[in-house]
This record gives structure tokens, sequence and C-alpha cells, in this order.
């Protein structure tokens, strides 16, 4: 047999402690702003039932779903059957996204009128890995639902907004559309209703492609070139324009009834979230379709400055919610790219410190290792991190291994039985040479103004 | 078709916002703890290959396997094998446990010398479900690999009694015992070497059925009436007895070098603990063998009173870590049943007050929506958790809407045209009934004196 590889699966990652602690400090910074925004967080299963997950995704989501063997008689039966095939050899799957999930929970459990919840939890697809594409990854869903009033639009975009701007992001954008201005336009281009779909993907590229491209794109979907020339004549927009006369200038091109009460309604949104964390950075983007034909109404999207693809998005999709319910569950959201996000900051070494790790190494020569740890314990409840050099070493391989890649500790303490019988310690700043001896009690007051300077 | 469930399958849960505040507080503690004692956290994918998991956790084990069907053209593949079988149809599972990617991530990586890492994830098992038993739980544990010294067995057990304290745990034990004294007690007793296992297996027993239960179990797997007899005077222990002296108790009757050599490692951990969080609760217990064939040294289990189970456990493990590398790896660790302390904290009532949903419900009568959202806005900048109640209602519908289960704001801000044009707010303390009009700037400051008590 051989060795088994030590590496995880393809498209499968083991998080260091540098990296969590990274991670964790995105997802501190969200849950910590929509908690403010009385946002509370629910979490669901790994494995749901295939029942709750087929057909939600299309024909490719359902390829892409991870599917769990039966097992035992369970198994044996399956394997029995004439012509056996996937559909006979399992009924779980691992979760695909957090919008289906939280369906089925808003159907299941008696919760609140309007229900603000958010998800931060890992999902599965089994895609063809890539650069940055992998097959386990996080998603970051904040949604309100139970209502159709635009002040969960402000709320959404205004809890977003402020999670970038503590993560310390300072230009982003919030590309804004609507659904109905979307389709009002493909209207007024003459395009046949059943082309909508299609032209909208095409659309949806034009800041990538550019109009040339686009109009490329709309001619081989067999889009007359009149109507080509129309709809991108309605979605060429300055990327800059303040949104409310940008708004206004296509209501006066888009003579539908439908599409104005659209952009009168995205007019209302902007006003709405005049005073929030959201108003400095809310555009209007006609060109946005986002490709997700559920949307119902307001679509958005983050945009930040030199980065072709998008920090997450969302909108209204009154819909969904409710597919696995008696009842319509109106529903308006916003999913936060956490990988995406983690990888622009890594890239602008947008990371404060952040804690990890012993910040002292406590180092010990003739002292008995009994007054060690019990300096230790002292230390610890003082606020110090501490580690113990767990081995009998000389002092400068001990000071040694506070340098080591993933231990990095900046201070070392060193005990001898002359410290310890005095009840002092040694303590050195590794990083300026300063080294103090100190009465044990009063070594976190000294680590933290080393900490703090 | 019939509409599909919306239950969680068999053996999953929904984490609904109260139950997962409790689940945060837990591993709030856990992580700030184990960061004091300079531990890193880790995590490592859902997915492992199969040749990663299997033959590692015994045929049972590889029975409760969560195995993930192959697709496309490996499916295709698979099913056209004469007489196909389990092992042809997946090649990946679901991570069972935490130990065994801990071994693959020391393999595969370039970690410190001495690794101290806590990982807290969950793990998967196709178990019968029961009361309290689930197929998706969370383990929780802290290890350190790398050593032989006994100041890693100090630094867990330390460690652990530190979480615990800081849980609201007072009265726990942890139970001692050692791999070498089990054995020189078999060999005491002439018990055949074969038979250890079986016996250490009905000793394991002695605080569920006593004496009499395990006399009954011995004779049961072939283990002689004289033999039985010394054994279980060997374990018999007064459970209150201070573990040194019962150590040296053992060590009088038991002539057996490599036994009271063990006897001494576990005085002499003792004694390493004296100064730390662990002293108090240290016990020695003789008839502990927690099962698990692969603990070479000293065996540690949480014991509180008035319950059953164990809250964890955990050990010496030297021949472990290594199995995927070149070398061995010295570890020992220790894992807390993380379920099961929710559940005792929860009946027992254990939990502070946790921080949940919002605190104030933003109530609005003829005020400007953009103008309540502003001031929700410098609410939430003023540290205050503030849900806007979303829709045009009466101010009675609104205010009771903060009483609904799952919202349950303790206060209400009111605001009308006349607050908004002076900058003011209405704030009502719902529990006490108190209201008062304040400046918007002042009203963070009057709901931490409400907060505060």
């Amino acid at each position: 047999m051989s060795k088994a590889s030590t590496k995880p699966p393809s498209g499968m990652r083991d998080f260091l402690p540098a990296e969590l602690a990274r991670r964790a400090h995105v997802i501190d910074v969200v849950r910590r702003v929509y908690g403010s925004y009385g946002f509370v967080p629910i979490e669901t299963p790994t494995i749901e039932n295939l029942s709750t997950l087929l057909g939600k995704y299309g024909d490719e989501g359902d390829q892409l779903l991870y599917r769990l063997l039966h097992r035992r008689d369970n198994l044996t039966r399956a394997l029995a059957i004439e012509g056996v095939g996937e559909a006979d050899l399992a009924d779980q799957g691992l979760r695909y996204d957090l919008t289906v999930p939280l369906a089925r929970v808003v159907a299941n459990y008696d919760l609140p009128k309007y229900f603000k919840r958010y998800q931060i939890q890992p999902v599965w697809r089994a895609d063809r890995p890539g650069r940055g594409r992998f097959r386990e990854f996080y998603q970051c869903d904040v949604d309100i639902t139970g209502t159709t009033s635009a002040i969960a639009e402000a709320e959404v975009c205004a809890a977003v907004a402020e999670v970038l701007h503590q993560l310390g992001f300072a230009e982003f954008e919030i590309r804004l559309n609507h659904r109905e201005v979307l389709r009002a336009m493909i209207r007024a281009s003459a395009i046949d209703a059943a082309l909508e779909g299609s032209a909208l993907v095409a659309i949806d590229k034009l800041d990538k492609i550019g109009p040339e491209g686009v109009r490329g794109e709309l001619a081989e979907r067999g889009i007359a070139p009149e109507s080509a020339e129309r709809l991108l004549a309605f979605v060429a927009a300055d990327p800059d324009a303040e949104p409310l006369p940008a708004l206004a200038d296509l209501r006066g091109r888009l003579a539908d009834e439908r599409g104005q009460a659209a952009l009168d309604e995205l007019s209302a949104l902007i006003e709405l979230c005049a005073g929030t964390p959201a108003a400095a950075h809310l555009r209007f983007a006609p060109d946005l379709a986002r490709g997700l034909s559920y949307y119902t109404g307001a679509i958005f999207e983050i945009a930040v400055p030199d980065l072709a693809s998008s920090l997450g998005g969302g909108g209204r999709y009154d819909d969904l919610v409710g597919m696995f319910g008696k009842k319509k569950v109106p529903a308006v959201g916003f999913s936060l790219g956490l990988e995406r996000i983690l990888v622009v900051m890594e890239e602008r070494g947008m990371f404060p410190p952040l804690a990890l790790g012993p910040e002292l190494l406590l180092c010990w020569l003739d002292a008995a290792p009994a007054a060690v740890l019990a300096v230790a314990a002292k230390l610890r409840a003082q606020g110090v991190r501490v580690e113990v050099f767990p081995e009998k070493a000389k002092l400068g391989k001990q000071l040694g291994y506070a340098d080591t890649p993933g231990v990095k500790a900046p201070y070392a303490g060193i005990l001898g039985r002359e410290e310890i019988d005095a009840a002092m310690i040694t303590l050195k700043n590794l990083a300026s040479g300063a080294q103090v001896r100190v009465p044990v009690a009063e070594a976190g007051a000294l680590i933290a103004t080393w900490r703090e300077g």
C-alpha cells in the first residue's frame, strides 16, 4: 500500500494559525457589525436531504452537489437495483449555499415576523478547483425576511458598508440596479422577452469587456443591431455620476411605467440611506444584472477600485424564501465574498497586528519546573499569553525558539533559582533587547507598556 | 412529488440564535483561555481522502464514516465494475475526528517543534442518533506535539481546568491514571496479556456498575476469580483521597518496576501542577482506562458531581501523530466534550446573560424613515445594538414587537417629527416602564446605565 498523501484533497484547504487569525478577524468584525444592526446568527447542518437541495440551483448546481453514499443495507439494496444510478445511491448531500437552508429554517420554526439573520458557514461545490476557487469555502449572508419595506434594503446596505469601513475599505462602491429597470430597458429596446435573460448576461459584462464586446455578444445572442444599440444607450452610464441625477436622467429617457416606478424605488432607497454608512458609496449601475434570475427588486454589488471581481452582492428576492412553506416570504439580503475579502486585504496589507500564539516565552534554567508553571499561571492571570519552554535546555536555545516561525514571541521571561526565591522574573523585550528584572506581580503591567509602545 | 420535509436530517441540528449564542460563549472562553496558554488554532477541511481516514478508527469507525459518492465519469466507471461495492464508489469522506487531521497536518507542514494547537470544529459519524447523540457534533481538542516532557501534560491539564473555571464549573475533578499503571496491575493480577484490553473495558466501568458488576464482567471475559479479586483490590480507591497519598499507597502494593515508575510519573505530574489552576482538581483514579488503546502514558478524564458521563478526557499518545510522517511525534492532549458541556451548563443555568439581537427597537411615527435610519446610525456608533421597525404601524404594535419571542429588545426608542426636529429621542425601558426624552447624542450613555442595572 502506498503511503497516503498528507496534503488536503484537491480544492480543500488546511488553515494554519496565521491565516486563521486573519479569517477570525474578518468574521469577528462581520459579527459585531451585524449584531449592532440587530441581526442574529443561525447555523444549519452541513448535511441536508437531497430533496431539500435538488432543483434549487439549476442543472449545473445539481451536478456540483456533493452526495453522501448510502451505507450498509441501504447501499446493498441500491446496488441490487437494475441499472443503478446516482439517484439510487444517495439521498443526502452537503450544503451548497446558505439561502436554501434559510428558506428551510423559515418554514420550519416559529421565528420573528421580521427575521434578521446572518449566517457565516462553509459550503461545498464539486467545481473544478482553480486559483482562488475552492470546493469548500465560506459564505457570509445577511438577510431580512418578512417585509417589502425599503427600510430592509437600506439596513442591509448600511450594515455591509459599515463592515467594509471597519475592515479598512474606504473607496468601495455599492452599485445599485433594479430587476424591473433591466426588464423595462429590454422592453424599450424591442428585445423579445424570451431573450431577456440572454441579453442581461451580455450586459452584465459591460464593465469587463466594454461596449464593443457587449455589442458582439448581443449579436451572437440573436439580438438585432438596432435593439442592441438602444440597450447599450440605456446602460451607458458615467461611472462617477451621482446616483440621484443618474436615475433622473434614465427616468427621462425610459418611457416605461414599470421601469419608471422601479427607478423611483431606487431614488427613494438612496434618500433613505442618506444618514447611514452606505450613503457615500451608492452608485446607480444600469448595467448591473448579476445573472441571478431570482432577484425581484433592487440588486446590489460591491465594487472596489482596481479589482475586477466584486466583494459581494445581493438584492431583493421575494419569491424564494417561501418555497418550503405555505406563504410568500419577501426577503432582501447581501452576501459578502469572505474568501475574496481575505485575499484583497492580504494583498493590500490591510490587517492590523493580530494576537496569535504566545507573547511571552517563559525560559527557565535552574528553577524547579513546578515553580516555573506557577509563575506562568500568575502571568496568565495578569493577561499575558504565555508559553512555557517544555524541556531543559540552554538559555540560548530557549531564546532562539522564541524567534522560530510559528512561535515569534516578542518577549521572553527568564527564571532561575534566584528569581524564583525572590518572586522576581527577568523580562526581555526581544525586539529592543531591553531586559529588566521585576517582581512577578508587576510583570503583566510592564508587558502591557511594551505591548502598547 | 411530495413536499420536502423542512426538518434537518436525522441526527443533524439547526442552531437558532439563542442556542448559537450559548455555543459561541463556550467557544469564546475556550479560545481565550487556550490562547493565553500559547496554543494556536488550526482548521482542517471537512472532506478528507478516505486513504487518510480508513483504518484509523477501527472497523466500527470505518463503518461510521460518511463517504462522498463519485460523480460523473468516475461514477460511471465505478458502476461498470463487476460486483461494484462501497470501495469503488467513493474515495473521499467527512472528517471523523480532529486527531487524524492533526497528524496529517503535522506531517505536511513545517511547524514549530513544540506545536501547541487547538481545534474546534464539527465531525461527522453515521451513528444511530439518540438523545444527546448527534451525527454532526463539535469536538474541541487541545494538544502539544513534539515533546515527552511532563510540562506538556501539566499545561494541558491547567488549560482545561482554567476553561472550566471560567465557564463557572467549581467542583470538577481531573481524574488521572497511566497506561503503564493499568498494565502493571494486569500483570500483577496474573491476567494474560491477551486479555488486557478486555479486562480494562470491565474495570473502566467501576464507577458506573460498582465492584459487583465488574466482578461479573471480568468472569464473563474469562478472567479467573482470583485474578479478578486482585485487580479489583488494586483499583479500589477512596474517591476522595488526596492524589499523592493514593499514589504512594498503590506504589507500596504494586511490586512492578514499570508500574512503580509510572506511579512516580503521576506523582511528579501532580507536583508540577501545584501552582496551576489544575492543582485543586487532580485525583488519582486507578480504574480509569478510557477504553482507548492509543494512550501510551498519562490518561485524564473530567468528572463533574452528579453527572454520570465525563466532560472530556485525554492523555499522552506518543505513537499516533507521527503515523503519516517519517518520525515518531510524541503528543499529549485533551478533548473537551463541547456538546455535553453545553447541555450541563444549560441544565444548571450556568450561562451569563448573553448579548443577542437588538437591545433597542427603534419605533417611529410621523418621522421620515430616512431620519429614523440616520438616528439608528448614530445610536449604533454609540455602541447600542439597534433594530429599526421596518414598516409603518401604530406605536402599540411596534412596542409589542419588541417583546416578541426571538426579538425581546429590552429598550425601545420612539421617534416622531417633534423628536427628529429637536435631535431628541424618547427612550423607554420596557422592563421598568421608565421613559425619558434625551438628545440623540446622549442616548448611548443612558442606555449604558440601564444596561448595567
